[in-house]
């Protein structure tokens, strides 16, 4: 569409949303730079306007307009997607669904609840506490379910629970025209049909808005402990885990620090850890199964020359270690404070991940950027922060370089170019060289359901 | 397509694949039978021909040819399906992977391998059995690992392990106009896109023909114990198993066998179990968190009144159990020698299985169907095996409205027409019911990715 017509369209949108759900639309300035951005490092692009749903029938009612005047939406949860998933770099409208956070229901005997989308995993779990029940989704952003849903989140427990993918059952999903369907069933598991929900999660609002989610929900563990572990190369970090899981040792998070990230930790708590290759371990289940599990992996450690292994040996040791962990963004950005950081996120086969990090470390170095490492190791998923000065040009166009290395890096190691942080506009780039043929197997799916491009148009690959 | 074109275009398809592939082509009559059927109940519809494609490139020479002439392919596996996927009810080709049937890769250290499609996991186990490593898809049939994906197979060891749609990393698909495509990376997670390789799993090969496939692997565990258990009724058992999976118990398999099951299973195996609602239970991990699982389930057992909990203490005991388990099919053919069976599965919310199980128990005896039931309970997931007399019509009409009665009953428990056999033929009356608006999406998908509806077509649901 050209500019003139898109802008007569959203004359028609403005007009006939206010008059039809009054104070839910609004194209104010602060409301529309607040829904530029979110998290992400890459450049703003405000919407023409911003919409507050607050039921799925008003999606609908929104979806179905705006498909008819062929203008673009965006859906907009908690704003914490890192590669520019928000951004309304085509205009259009802002579809912000945090007014939709109501908990439907938490059914105990079937360990499953629904949600609406815009619930947050932390107000989902505070809810639950009471039914010793839990989503075990943990990521660090407050986001919501619905936008973990449509990036595929994942987090440091994927390793023992899986990821967006795997916990969702059923979804309530409003199509471009409007239509309201309802993919899956609530059964744990069902061979009748394409799975729909399966193509729907990691679909970042390209095919539909998810308005509801059905998720899965887990036991509180009777007993956890935690443990850190560090060692004088990455590789040995590495082995230990691949053994760990071969053992099939009940881990529930096996979190990796580099140097650089555990001096940033150091300096930024005023702790003393070695600054060394390090993994956090966490293993839940019974006490019997947690202390033999433990016993192992302080094996394991001494057979890969672990040169410390620190128990947690109290509750408050416990959180201290995954307080130490959760702090490693915050970490990371004071070791160049006012610096931007370019987030970035690939996932290999563990195998290959020694070769990935010490390679992308050679990469890293010869840029001379700050760049420190965390991973969800279990998962061969790092995380590399690129701080670079915003105002310096030169300096973020080789952070970017370093970024595009690694990306390309990961793909060539039979991996991803992102492992959770989704492709947006930040990583469309790369999905030819990812995907091949099968890009174009997207883009038939794409066509075939959002014939107008009105949903979130532009993110993961051009038409 | 009218008749008389598409017997033109089989003509020109025999012989441009006679020429091109001699001897994999055959349009004999007992090799077209046997492509006719498989091991459903439901009536066969024997191909025109059929064709044993040996590679990747044959698969997409076989499809770009049979899509330029409008001509249906059928893939064919094991033929170990139970809803009339492999029926050739509208002609066509059967596409026979079984010679297909490499294993390609072992990658002990990343816990995955890649296989040709025609390969079943019995022979992928066997050869697994010196690394330590294992394909946890636990069911019945010799099933090839392609038709397993297709159908997105699961089986006892699910509520542990998962389904196909869990454990498969990417795989290899033709498309229907023959491109080769990969799906997915083989890191263990990825949020780079569609998830084209769970939308193809469960599509029963209307969507493309998958050649290779990417899996994950676990260790051997270090400890297996069984029990079995018996309860008055059914809502004792599955309030016993509810009460597991919150726990967090380490269950391996969960396994539920009715009365009627159970006499079945004495009368075949000369044994005298409680003829009474029976849990098979097994657990597998370190040999401390089994211990302890076990007495939490000995004592779960023993707060849900069961009758009995006998535990295998050695060896041959746990083998003792899951061949009882394994034989429960055959067993309830001896029922009624002679009688065919109509083979259903439902899944429903744990929390409304006994009702379901209940509710279809009054259905059976109205109906004076000998129907024993089985299911894995841990997923809700039941199998019903309604024995009938082939040639008596009347009968059959009365098992069939048994299984139309299951079906819906189900779908109104928020469950699912089939939790792991698939659709076929055999339930796509019911995706209406069961999917609402969600079917006609699943239909502009087959529409966009199969536009000359070659691919199994009439399978799942009609366009």
């Amino acid at each position: 569409m050209d500019g003139s017509s898109q802008a007569d369209a959203l004359t028609i949108a403005i007009e006939t949303l206010t008059a039809r759900f009054p104070g839910q639309l609004t194209t104010g300035r602060g409301l529309r730079d607040e829904h530029a951005q979110g998290d992400s490092w890459h450049l703003p692009a405000a919407p023409d306007a911003v919409f507050f749903a607050e039921s799925g029938e008003e999606v609908s009612a929104l979806l179905t307009l705006c498909n008819d005047l062929r203008l673009p939406v965006i859906p907009f949860g908690a704003g914490s997607c890192i590669e520019a998933q928000v951004q309304a770099h085509r205009g259009g409208i802002s579809l912000d669904l945090t007014r939709m956070d109501e908990i439907l229901a938490v059914r105990t005997e079937d360990m499953d609840c629904t949600v609406q989308c815009g619930v947050t995993r932390q107000q989902l779990n505070a809810d639950l506490r009471a039914t010793g029940l839990f989503f075990p989704v943990d990521l660090g952003a407050q986001a919501t379910l619905g936008g973990m849903a449509a990036t595929r989140a994942s987090g440091t427990t994927t390793v023992k629970y899986g990821s967006m993918k795997d916990l969702v059952l059923s979804m309530t999903v409003v199509l471009p025209d409007g239509e309201i369907i309802k993919t899956g069933a609530r059964s744990r598991k069902s061979s009748a049909g394409y799975d729909l929900t399966r193509l729907l999660i990691g679909s970042e609002g390209t095919l539909g808005v998810i308005t509801e989610l059905t998720l899965r929900l887990f036991g509180q563990p009777d007993c956890a402990q935690a443990a850190m572990c560090s060692f004088d190369t990455i590789d040995a970090a590495t082995r230990m885990v691949v053994e760990a899981l071969q053992m099939g040792v009940g881990l529930n998070r096996i979190e990796l620090a580099d140097q650089l990230q555990m001096q940033a930790i150091n300096a930024y708590a005023g702790s003393d850890w070695p600054e060394k290759a390090t993994l956090f371990l966490d293993l839940t289940g019974s006490e019997p199964a947690v202390a033999y599990d433990l016993t192992i992996l302080e094996e394991l450690a001494r057979e890969n020359g672990a040169l410390r292994f620190d128990k947690a040996e109290t509750r408050d040791a416990y959180g201290a270690i995954w307080r130490i962990r959760h702090s490693a963004l915050y970490a990371s950005r004071s070791l160049r404070p006012g610096a931007k950081g370019i987030s970035t996120d690939v996932c290999v086969p563990i195998s290959r991940l020694p070769e990935c990090i010490h390679e992308i470390g050679k990469v890293v170095k010869e840029s001379r950027i700050v760049a420190p490492l965390v991973g969800h190791v279990g998962d061969g998923n790092f995380h590399l922060v690129l701080l670079c000065d915003p105002e310096d040009e030169e300096e973020f166009t080789r952070a970017k370089a370093v970024n595009e290395t690694l990306i390309k890096m990961a793909i060539a190691m039979e991996g991803t170019s992102t492992g959770e942080h989704g492709v947006g506009l930040g990583k469309k780039d790369y999905m030819a060289l990812e995907h091949g043929g099968a890009l174009k197997l997207m883009r038939t799916i794409k066509r075939a359901v959002d014939p107008n491009d009105i949903m979130n148009p532009g993110k993961i690959f051009d038409l």
